[in-house]
């Protein structure tokens, strides 16, 4: 490579390791090897525009190898994105917008929040899945207003991580050919040399699952590197894969090659070898030169094409094809959504009894229409999960438009690509498994959270009305792990209505992740009106001003603790029936509306929920009670849990009088 | 194959179908598709002896398609494991030995519970990697007294999630050639065909991971079968994967080949026209011809004497090597390891200030010579969560005498090995990894404690205390998710005397899993005593009978507590400190010692904890407060984070004050 794009690269060093050295914290060894595979991307193959990093055409790159942010933090001011050299100062400090790790809506460019190893490659798949499934529905002959790669940067770590297996083979299947995947292998960990527990041939395995394999022999060889991805690029029948050989910790002599280099700044001494190395014109912190800055503020004019570009055909577009030009803005802006999902036809509920899962399957089937960029799919188990839009098409290698995905039994990819289709913009996306399984999704349902992600969740079989399947398929202890976890939204309706209320605040809300968790067995329609917007409500009230108890209990258990109410009554004892379909809005109310549904006057509360009790002391407290499950469930027909776990007017009537 | 196997497997089918249409539920797919593999391992190429099911040297066999429960019930009754007709007619009812899918400690015969996908096969490598050290330990010239083949049986499922490729991918690396994995390849799952989500090559993927891949192209030839079994066997430098192509729903017409075979009954015309097919002498429900069940006997009778050789085998070792007669028992017999490590030395704790991370480092060095069968290590993390066992080798293709275990970054799969290391018997096995990461641990760490698997999880970096790498490596809900799972034992130890009784309760349990959820910075030490081992207890008593508060904390923000108390009695105020390391533990003791822990007239309560609250009002109810943190930490040096979030001693004095 030419001098200038030499010292580019070593600017970007430069830059993280003085970041790295300054916060006394953080990864230079991924910053140091990749920083040519870095720029060669960022300077010439990827169409990215720094003046406007939300240009809906753009390329995507994310950052897999997460803690790796200085690499990508140095690259961001480098390229003008309006990261400061002060910025870069106070990277891992206080309040700055260069935190240890990317956090998605925290830091502008920052594409997806990574650092939960695996994360980012299969976030990847998801924009390249929204990508495509776009391109199909928008583009017209001559307007390819949709067209562009997802580009993911991973190491070692990412690759060693199930997710990235369960991610892969799903893009192999898929044939996304505007997937390429740049893996910095430098085959050092923490623990080590790779070969301690990672002696596999990487690039096979990707091959197995349908990729183009691609190789860099000199992971600073920008003509080299350069031609990897345009390799990667030529071939749209398949992702791509290229394995870029690099040397962690490159160009700091003490620490090149070796696992010390990963997760510790390189040390002062280290740094001024490094920069003798470079012949770095100067030793002070944080120095580029001139003719470095020169060269990238060339390369970020020349970027600004290819937006302009697509503006002009974007002008073109919207009058040639109005109607696409609506369609878009309906896509593209979420804020439209409550407006075409609150009309009557979407209100239906049946009066018969039905499983909220069913309830969901049709509140599904009248989205569809109502909201065009309803995308989702299941873990093969849709037709248990109720998920399917009807006639709405398959997502496949054969037919990108399709908008039912089929993701296979990979709960947490799922997770990982739903979060990467939100991110990528334009589509209103959900995934779903079984209740239980809900664990799989765990890590991924974090950082829809983490990044104000509001992808939609439907768990399905959510308490032992599971039955025959037993211990190992009946939730117990997932309604409180995603309680405790924080800004997500778990719902638990206790009929049509409250599941059709619960579809409306997923799809509405702006920036929190919202979980639905539906029964297996027929419930009864017991509920009217909008209070489960409001997390819990006053289903039915005592007669008197102040209620001698309230029964506080959500989804299957509600109708349970009205027939108690009933029986109360016969026994003098005047209860309050609360519905809490979401127990994580209700503490978003004001303290007003949390008194008029729960008197801190009355301390006879007894709660209902057929799942572990853990978190319900909060409404009940140290003077009511709960009756919820104590441990694992069992395998039987559900109609013999139930009474034998306690969940019987009988009991919870029984639990009531004995706080009386 | 000859009449008599024909009919011997079509028995299991039968069984299965009769089972699963009694019981009006199941999965008769997978049975009917995979018996003759099922038969022809069991009756002649697996090492096993129905009469004594625990015999240590037995071939290991994992149904990792869990939901094929009834074709392992079907063979437990066969093959005379005591699971009898009517216990197959009893199939997924209330209170049976046959639930609906397989349960560990349920069901005799049973060597895991399975049915979440993947997690059978990852629990063979465990199995597998359990051998090879075992092996490695006690064999000696002449007397190969642990050597036995793992045999686990999975479907397209279990291939596409992703702890398999993990699993795999270790195991490849360890060249577990004592490994060997069936595929029962009917490319058929819920939603459909598998090309919808899964075209990749898995043989490839396979022998990518380091297997040997071989094949069966009649999943019915039992001499096929034998041959590629024979072949798995006969390569003992790597573990072997064997594709057998069959077809799910085998035998039924009505049903054969497609997805409704796979998860309800086949209806009761459809198995008259399977016994038709197969020219079943009967058509009543659950008959078995008499030659078939004398054919299984004649099977049974030579099963007996593999056991048989080995006891002469393990007596005659036993005899010349009489040390190690006394070391297996110390392996052997979890119960001996209270008397192993409540010595003086094992107690020890420093003077100074210490990471409780360190503290179990130092603690897990002291145990590693105390107990011999101490297993262990990390998801590539060990430098960080200080679980390296000095001196104590690293395990690997190598050395199987190596202590230390390189898990790779594959937290899931690490959890899943754990538990089949700890099903396997003989060790004492932990896993490690950061706390936030356990969210990848946590479908396995269920089926820790749904198993009963005693594994210890070592979970360092425990709060926002992990500082500059932000809140996505910072736990927040993950002690909620941990409390609330039912038989699982979360230790947040305040100190290096904490840890230590944190680590004893853990080797100790015999059926609870524990976790040690351990600090990154320094904490001084404050407690002495084995209080911790009741889950909470009085750290520091007020001066009044009556305490007028109480302080309740666990881990770092004791010390916090400690101080805070302090600074109340200057202000009139005599409060209490509760230290509560293990709030599970707590729950299990009896009413009067949580009475004197936390007794019921004092309402002043607070809890501090650098986690999220959720839960915590069961200690401190309506009237009490928390200081907890209320959404996801930040990335800043940790001395920053703790004020910023409130915990420091006036906080905690305020919150108390408020109250009064």
């Amino acid at each position: 490579m030419n001098n200038i794009e030499t010292k580019s690269v070593n600017a970007i060093r430069v830059l993280a390791a003085d970041a790295i050295e300054k916060a006394k914290s953080g990864h230079p060894g991924m910053p140091l090897g990749s920083a040519a595979i870095a720029y060669e991307l960022w300077a010439h193959e990827m169409k990215h525009n720094p003046k406007n990093p939300k240009w809906p055409n753009r390329d995507r790159f994310i950052l897999s190898a997460g803690h790796g942010s200085a690499l990508e933090y140095a690259l961001l001011h480098l390229f003008g994105y309006g990261i400061t050299v002060d910025d870069l100062k106070e990277f891992r400090q206080f309040g700055s917008v260069t935190p240890g790790h990317p956090e998605y809506r925290h830091t502008v460019g920052v594409e997806a929040t990574t650092g939960p190893l695996g994360a980012g490659v299969s976030m990847a798949v998801g924009m390249a899945m929204a990508e495509a499934h776009l391109a199909a529905t928008f583009n017209k002959e001559g307007f390819p207003v949709v067209d562009h790669y997802t580009f993911t940067l991973c190491g070692d770590g990412c690759l060693m991580e199930g997710i990235s297996s369960e991610a892969f083979s799903l893009a192999g299947t898929l044939k996304l050919g505007k997937l390429i995947v740049l893996y910095d292998s430098n085959r050092i960990t923490i623990e080590g040399n790779t070969d301690i527990a990672f002696r596999e041939d990487v690039a096979k395995r990707m091959e197995a699952f349908g990729f183009q394999t691609l190789e860099v022999k000199d992971g600073n060889d920008l003509a080299e590197i350069k031609a990897a991805i345009d390799a990667a690029k030529a071939d749209l029948s398949r992702p791509s894969f290229i394995t870029v050989h690099t040397e962690i910790g490159y160009g700091c002599p003490a620490k090149q090659g070796k696992a010390s280099a990963h997760g510790e700044p390189l040390g002062e001494e280290n740094i001024l070898e490094m920069k003798k190395n470079f012949e770095w014109p100067s030793t002070e912190p944080f120095f580029v030169p001139e003719e470095v800055y020169q060269n990238y503020a060339g390369i970020i004019a020349d970027l600004g094409k290819a937006e302009e570009e697509w503006n002009a055909l974007f002008k073109a577009y919207c009058e040639t094809y109005p109607e696409m030009a609506k369609k878009w803005e309906t896509y593209f802006d979420r804020s439209k959504l409550a407006g075409l999902i609150d009309v009557d036809s979407f209100w239906a509920v049946p009066e018969k009894d039905e499983a909220t899962r069913a309830s969901s399957g049709a509140a599904i089937n009248r989205l569809k229409d109502l909201v065009p960029n309803l995308f989702g799919g299941s873990a093969d188990l849709a037709p248990s999960n109720k998920t399917n839009m009807k006639e709405a098409g398959d997502f496949s290698a054969e037919d990108y438009l399709g908008r039912n995905i089929h993701f296979g039994i990979r709960e947490l990819a799922m997770t990982a690509i739903g979060n990467g289709m939100m991110l990528h913009g334009g589509l209103s996306a959900y995934v779903a498994t079984f209740f239980v399984f809900s664990d799989y999704t765990k890590p991924m349902a974090r950082l829809s959270a983490l990044m104000g992600m509001p992808l939609t969740y439907v768990f399905t079989h959510d308490s032992i009305g599971v039955g025959e399947d037993g211990p190992t398929h009946e939730p117990i202890e997932q309604a409180a792990m995603f309680r405790a976890l924080p800004n997500f939204h778990l719902f638990r309706p206790a009929d049509a209505n409250e599941t059709n209320l619960a579809w409306y605040a997923a799809l509405t809300s702006e920036s929190t992740p919202t979980a639905l968790a539906l029964t297996r067995q027929n419930l009864p329609q017991i509920t009217t009106g909008r209070g489960a917007l409001k997390g819990a409500y006053v289903l039915k009230d005592a007669a008197k001003a102040t209620p001698d108890a309230i029964l506080i209990a959500t989804g299957s258990e509600v109708s349970l603790a009205l027939q108690a109410r009933e029986e109360l009554l016969k026994d003098g004892i005047d209860a309050r029936v609360v519905s809490m379909p979401c127990m994580d809005l209700f503490e978003e109310q004001d303290e007003a509306y949390k008194e008029s549904v729960l008197p801190k006057a009355v301390r006879k509360r007894v709660a209902v929920e057929a799942l572990s009790g853990f978190g319900w002391e909060k409404y009940v407290g140290l003077d009511g009670k709960t009756v919820c499950m104590k441990g694992f469930g069992a395998s039987a027909p559900y109609s013999k849990l139930f009474p034998h776990f306690g969940f019987t007017v009988e009991n919870v009537v029984k639990t009531v009088k004995e706080l009386f």
